[in-house]
């Protein structure tokens, strides 16, 4: 594997999910990473994505170096061209090429704006560190994608379901924050490589990028989705067509026991963080039929798999 | 050792101080630890705590990783049963599930906000770490609390102590900035399970918790409690009766060599970090009768014995 | 080695250049730095300086614990004699004195404030650590010297040279900010240490500090200088005779192609970040002129250099 940026960069998923099947019953393997750096820089917060790739580096043998790089850098230009002449201190040219000397694998966190829908489309800063890095990359979650997150929702399902082809259902919930379109993106595409029954339901005006869910069914009644789902991913997501925009936030889509009484006793899944009683209420969260907290486990063994794949180029 | 949240969760102190005597002379044992990894949560600033708590893993074998969750994570919610609608992204609930999952013990340092007296002694953050983790939970100071500091100071009296049951004085002294009941609490608990004879000086309106205090015998007048000492702590608390106030900034306690002349040529000890001349004047931090520095060296051993508590289970 | 503070430090310098090149071709030594732990503290921004450090600090086996120590720990005093009643929590005295238990070898980054010119020379924070720390100080850049950038320079300088005695030009370039002298006051002192022909180039009001440059011939005009070079270093500073002002912004002395023509086809150096088509056009850092890369690569040879004649004593 070259680089881990979008889906596009698995060669083999089968391939891929047994390896991560395989690390999480025996982690050892601390040879592979020897000698090796994994540098992680955080243009945006993270806990789960932050902790789990460190571990899985460590559990590898890497030697790990971690940057906020907007509080401990200097901020970056990503365009070319510029005259330098305000607030950015360095051009992503010569960031990542020199990083890619102190670094063998690169992984990068870069959150949207969700301002110009082009802007963050074009993936800026993923492009920036791809174009100019000469080590792989590894996205930690960028404008449009979040692969990592979706590695571990596809061995999350793998490993709970208990039909040969579930019916997965990814769902909208409301939130009071525009939210990026990274997970629900990366999760679509994901499913649409594996032998599942794939819909969507989000109120009107919060569908997806159409290029990206492609021919994959999306209801605007979430009860009609839900029916016989196997699976229930609950997530938030800004307007796509309105950039950015948060059009609803009444709890009419709040994820509860009685959505999940019109499923096939659904496992109940999410990316976290998730606001409890917004996005998902409180008797469902707590409840067996959430997965959320083992999905989140999953992280350190996809974040392996993909770091394997990534040493060995 | 199941948890080290309170000096309640000892049980064996002679046992334990022991241990870290010995780890002080010996550091080896970094086998303990191999493949476990200590997961360091900061909701506060910290240096020694910090350090010495990293480092002591990092001779136990351990990895670290380190966050200070505030500006690295998510803002996280404490109370049950609420509309997470406002600022708050993510549950201790899942929070203390997830990182149980990607660390093999927790240690957490979490202030009080000095502002509500039951919501800072119902320690919030702390026991929900304890109740929603399924690992040890390690206090790096909570709200009422440091133990690891309490068994820093226990190591360097028993350490320096001259006679069989030295007379030991914690004394208030000012400081411009309401702080925490934490670190005189911890002492106080943790000499009362010691062979020594404590009293605590303060002035009137900064009485300690009485169900801390206790037995212990507290003086208004400080010359009057330093007679004869072998041990002087000097720490600054605000009041706990008008809770959280400043209700005394003058010199008149500030620590100094007339002071100690009154003492028993005392050894003065301070949990650093030690504002000079405000809390004690350089003539005493400057002097031989200063361990401040010879017990914070003794924090590196405290958290390493405690460690090896939590892994051995 | 004792220190690594200034450029006096270093007792033999062809050895210590004849070590980092000895390294860069063989980085294993993990053994020497085993058990030792490296402190880095930052009162400022570092991409290059922290992770090159906290690489050769590994790659000699070493532990590395980072701190920003404005966020993550204590506002510190470096005066004496000082009533701590504001807002500085933490005197130097006992921050070093705690650091030199926890730590082996403590490396610090402060920068100037660029207001007060005596006060930036005394250099409080570097000799704060000094006077106080009973362990090595590696300097990662301070108010007047960044001595481990400039063994990197040295280096690059060593390994580059097409003749035995090249000529080093230290160009001067605008740049929209105050800029500390750091960099190019041990850029200068390090040449003058070495068999190389150095001048320096700056506009009127620009010239470094007098004690520094010596015998050095200061150009102020930059074609004059350029002449013949084979080595030109780039660099902004603000002005030291009207201390910290911005005298110049405009781009003539921009360092584009039509100034590197005047050049014997020098090799252009500088120490990044650096604003493109500012400081130095894209046309000369996107040619094959530009070792810029190459020397970044340097800084974690140097460090390693430095951080093995530390541990050695």
């Amino acid at each position: 594997m070259k680089n881990y940026i979008d889906l596009s960069d698995i060669e083999d998923l089968p391939a891929l999910l047994e390896d991560a099947l395989k690390l999480k019953n025996n982690n050892s393997n601390p040879e592979l990473g020897k000698g090796k750096t994994l540098g992680m820089l955080f243009f945006n917060p993270s806990l789960r994505t932050r902790l789990s790739t460190e571990k899985a580096a460590k559990l590898l043998g890497m030697e790990v170096m971690v940057m906020n790089i907007n509080s401990d850098g200097w901020a970056l230009e990503f365009e070319d061209g510029q005259v330098m002449d305000s607030n950015k201190a360095e051009h992503i040219k010569e960031a990542a090429a020199v990083l890619s000397q102190y670094c063998d694998i690169i992984a990068v966190r870069a959150f949207p704006e969700l301002k110009d829908k082009e802007r963050d489309n074009a993936e800026l800063v993923m492009n920036g560190f791809k174009k100019y890095a000469s080590v792989p990359i590894l996205n930690l979650e960028s404008a449009t994608g979040h692969p990592l997150q979706a590695l571990t929702d596809a061995l999350t399902i793998i490993e709970l379901k208990t039909v040969k082809r579930p019916k997965v259902v990814l769902t909208w919930a409301p939130h009071p924050k525009a939210l990026p379109h990274a997970v629900p993106n990366s999760f679509v595409q994901m499913m649409q490589k594996m032998d599942v029954e794939l819909c969507i339901a989000n109120p009107e005006g919060n569908d997806l990028n159409s290029e990206i869910t492609n021919n994959t069914k999306v209801f605007h009644d979430q009860d009609e989705a839900l029916k016989n789902a196997d699976f229930v991913y609950v997530k938030n997501w800004s307007s796509y067509e309105n950039y950015g925009e948060v059009l609803k936030t009444d709890e009419d889509w709040t994820f509860n026991q009685e959505k999940l009484r019109g499923t096939n006793n659904a496992k109940v899944m999410h990316c976290l963080p998730v606001r409890r009683n917004v996005v998902i209420a409180d008797d469902v969260l707590d409840s067996e039929n959430s997965v959320v907290i083992h999905q989140a486990n999953n992280r350190t063994f996809a974040a392996q798999a993909v770091l394997r794949k990534l040493l060995k180029g």
